[in-house]
């Protein structure tokens, strides 16, 4: 059964001091869309243990799995991994292969304590390998955890999509030049017609030329279409 | 008391479905950091009230202050008012002066019903009133109301801020192209002889060349200079 619901957690500094623009649980909620995941939250929490494991147990239980982006790098701000075991309450181990696969690709004198901190894995986790890093993620129960570099991020990603999805959500837009207000009573009758079909305004600019997107969007692709007819119709009636 | 530690709640289905990148938490995090303010926590939820309920009661309880984003527009999809309100256990109400307001703005005969909801604010919130827009946020005890649209969020942002923060943080970076396994342990022992100042690695990219960034940030600038010339002293001796 694949995961149909998920809870993307980001860890790190970076992304809650605004150093960074969050750009992984964007790929994320976009390539989870189009496999028809609904993503239920993203948060994102800083480089503290506590705080990784405490909102790990919480999404945990919400959805039914659960992506993590950044901390299993060598440094010692990369802290996910431990979290992550800490959660399940396993030791966290060398992981016997990547240990293998990594010292085959630097070497046997090059793997420093740095790299071997890299092929410490939750007991009990499955690799996620990718042809980005030599360095895995890490599967466990219904726990992803995905590196932060955004190129591997994206490349571990893609393995662990499969296991995510239904029916596709399409999404479809439509533009308009009319005060959200005008419509706004006809558009919540429209959701009240179409209960499976997701109904957003959305205002681009409030200054004095109104502009903006009505978007739909919805795992039904007629009731998609109907709808779609019934805005358009509803806004050229105004 | 200013608020020095705040969680952002940012609201809305485009979000979690990636049809829009994340643009008000990046903005507001970069700001509060300038203001040494510490973001705890972002959180993205759904266009759902009892998961924007549960989200705030939670985030309240952690951080001395909360700003949310979106959901405070005039269509069945904006619920953050009447979220918040129930967060407060205080009933939505019509805000005589923001009403006022809007009639002024739009003239008594343009006042429908999508503006009329644009007047509801919680039972004892303040209005947050900026330039880009007519309809306000609001403030009701630690929780600040912001709209969803970047360029009215930015300017009712502006408003608010003077009610976060301390001591400015500043922050520094230094280029590395070395990878991170090698200068690991050493950076590790970096960060604890300067509990002050946050340190974190970054690569950029896994390739063959190695490349990124050391990044310092602290409220003490003797501490972050001190801790810039042992990282660079610790570079240049690897």
């Amino acid at each position: 059964m694949k995961h149909q619901t998920v809870a993307i957690l980001v860890v790190g500094n970076e992304i809650l001091s605004g150093r960074t623009r969050e750009a992984n649980a964007y790929l994320a909620s976009r390539r989870l869309f189009e496999c028809g995941c609904k993503v239920e939250e993203i948060v994102a929490v800083p480089d503290i243990a506590i705080r990784i494991v405490s909102t790990l147990r919480r999404v945990i239980r919400t959805c039914d799995g659960v992506i993590t982006s950044g901390g299993i790098g060598p440094t010692h701000d990369d802290i996910t991994m431990r979290a992550v075991a800490e959660a399940f309450d396993v030791p966290l181990q060398e992981h016997a292969e990547t240990l293998a696969a990594m010292t085959r690709h630097y070497g046997a004198g090059n793997i420093n304590s740095g790299r071997r901190r890299m092929a410490m894995l939750p007991a009990g986790a499955m690799p996620i390998v990718s042809q980005n890093s030599i360095a895995p993620g890490a599967a466990i129960g219904n726990v992803y955890v995905l590196a932060g570099v955004p190129e591997i991020f994206a490349s571990q990603l893609e393995v662990i999509l499969p296991r995510f999805g239904g029916k596709p959500y399409k999404r479809l837009e439509i533009e308009v030049s009319l005060p959200e207000s005008s419509f706004a009573e006809a558009l919540d009758r429209l959701q009240a017609r179409f209960p499976q079909v997701e109904i957003g305004s959305y205002p681009s600019h409030c200054g004095r030329k109104p502009r903006g997107k009505i978007c739909l969007s919805s795992q039904d692709a007629s009731q998609l279409d109907k709808a779609k007819v019934a805005v358009v119709g509803m806004l050229a009636s105004l």
